[in-house]
């Protein structure tokens, strides 16, 4: 039974942003939220435990890299996903379409699909929406994406046009299959069109014509300039359905959270915090920090001084590189917790900011301290 | 200030086992007591909120590998090693001499020490019985270890006998080197002399007129016969002081723990459980499970059914199969969770077999059960 409800709780007085809650069978979750990536059923080094401890309340899998390794149907077998990984909350599962197009060397688009080959064996496999819909709904995610073509960046206009439209023609088909199914899950719609305005708003419209319990925007975070991402965010903002949940996919470092909770964005994934943390990089109010270097050798303080995470509660720096360089385990564990910790706060500082009137104050300190700090790459 | 105490608190009537008390400043530990390795200063995959969890009083780590990375004094400065490594309870450091033997390919021993060639970047060192000493002190372990040379496995009778008096003399300086030292830390002396009967019995016999505060059996489980090391035990089981702690250096498989309790051992420590965890190995009752094998891919059971840890309360063997073939850490972390809670299970199973008067009946049903299982090679 769906439960799906998308409620906004608070808009703030200065920009679009604002905070909200999704509500679905498994529990709600507070938006604008960060999900951390389990691309394979797992958050890399982390237990759906610590996870919970921290405060998550949803994260994300990957029906391609699942399809592929265990196998939908084995998934399916077992009791779903959240009963294979132990996940009782919810579960966003992104659709595969952006795997098949950035890992795949053999990959032939057509009207019907995408036949790809596995990255893993090289065999041989096709991805048509229908199909799409079909591995979802055995992996029985909370909230499902529609399959889309993740155009490249740059590409010329006229092949974000074609591939916007296609995108478009198979969230049409996503959508008749999805009808088609028991249908208790939450279905996402994802907004195509490079970084042309014209094609974003076409595809926009369209999109909203057809009809979805939300709407992700895709093909941003692919290399463009920070201004056309902000830009293509800030009007879509202006078009999309106030009163539905916003998605954008694979965004990003604190400050584009920043940025685009400003411009009317309720929901984030990326890889960042838990890639960096396996580098030994650690997210900090002062900016990021690579706890790996020399200078931390004798550093017997925590990673940041005001966090109150598991890794800043009891253990040092020093200790931290010690386990990075000698490759254990426990070092990316412990840089893993602490910088999902940080995101998680960020997003909590946020909503907290935005009930008080004052997030555009806390964008501007924040990023005002984080790029003066040690690393203002991210 | 130094409150070491061993206390035997039962004997069994039918074999040489003993169940015990070790007291240190830092907490007691119940013996017969398996030691988990944590060599570098974590036990791998585990956070030490993990290990307590499971129960574990005390854990091992390692002198040679901590005076190359990340160094003696740094831990010193750190405040000692349970500080950096945030562990409370008690600790044993192991002296470095098997590491100095088994690892280097540069080695050359004299009555002075042995210099050796780091097994990192090839620096040139030197350890003596009273640099060991010294080093031990640095770190600050509960429980520290002579300096020995353990001979390899075959040697003949006239290098196990030079071997072993060399260790003896060597023992003596660092008797005294440590009395000269604020003195807070439980020396233990170990035993060498390889599978020669006469020549344990001589080693013994002046370890112990030199005195310490327990007794460890050194240069078994290196590649002998199961007879041979279980001959030496007994022997010794007869020799060394019953009121003094025996600890078997780097034993073993579960019926290895079994066979040496019944020998009047009290201390264990070894690798087997966390590195057959990293290989994707479980021990069970039925012996060991590679649940990498195929025949777990839709294997929705725990690793084990009658266990309590946290993988088998929320993990299914198709999962961790799942996560151990994708790489990913939580896999390792899983199986590790099971094998030193399967190892720390058995540990209280015979102090509690012992305390009911049916050691032997534990140790007899145990083995008849895990060999008849799956894997009956450890």
């Amino acid at each position: 039974m769906n439960k799906y409800q998308f409620k906004i709780i608070k808009r703030d007085k200065n920009s679009s942003a604002r905070i909200g809650e999704i509500r679905t069978s498994r529990g709600k979750v507070a938006t604008p939220v960060f999900m951390p990536v389990g691309t394979l059923g797992a958050v890399k080094a982390m237990s759906p435990e610590e996870l919970e401890k921290i405060g998550y309340e949803i994260i994300l899998a990957n029906t391609y890299h699942l399809y592929l390794r265990p196998g939908d149907k084995l998934i399916e077998k077992c009791g779903g996903l959240h009963k294979f990984i132990n996940w009782n909350k919810p579960i966003l599962t992104d659709s595969g379409g952006f795997q098949v197009m950035s890992l795949q060397k053999f990959r032939k688009i057509s009207e019907e699909g995408i036949k790809f080959q596995s990255h893993i064996d090289g065999s041989y496999h096709f991805f048509s929406p229908e199909k799409v819909m079909e591995i979802e709904h055995s992996l029985g995610a909370d909230i499902i994406m529609v399959l889309d073509e993740c155009a490249p960046y740059p590409c010329s206009y006229e092949y974000a046009k074609n591939s916007a439209e296609l995108s478009l023609r198979w969230a049409q088909r996503c959508k008749d299959a999805y009808q088609k199914m028991n249908g208790n899950q939450i279905l996402f719609g994802i907004v195509q069109g490079s970084i042309f305005d014209e094609l974003r708003e076409e595809n926009a419209r369209e999109l909203i014509k057809i009809g979805f319990d939300g709407f992700a925007i895709g093909g941003l975070a692919v290399g463009e300039e920070k201004e056309d991402m902000l830009r293509i965010v800030k009007l879509l903002d202006g078009m999309l359905p106030e009163e539905k949940p916003r998605y954008l996919m694979g965004v990003g470092t604190p400050i584009d959270l920043l940025e685009n909770v400003e411009r009317g964005i309720d929901m984030f994934d990326c890889v960042m915090p838990t890639r960096h943390a396996r580098n030994g990089s650690a997210f900090t109010k002062n900016g990021r920090l690579t706890v790996r270097n020399g200078e931390y050798k004798e550093d017997f303080r925590p990673l940041e001084n005001e966090c109150n995470c598991y890794t800043c509660r009891n253990f040092s720096r020093a200790y931290i590189r010690h386990l990075i360089n000698i490759n254990e385990i426990l070092g990316v564990r412990l840089t893993t917790i602490h910088n999902l910790t940080f995101y998680f706060n960020l997003m909590k500082d946020i909503r907290k900011a935005i009930m008080n009137d004052n997030f555009m104050e806390l964008k501007r300190e924040f990023i005002e301290r984080y790029n003066g700090g040690n690393d203002s790459e991210s």
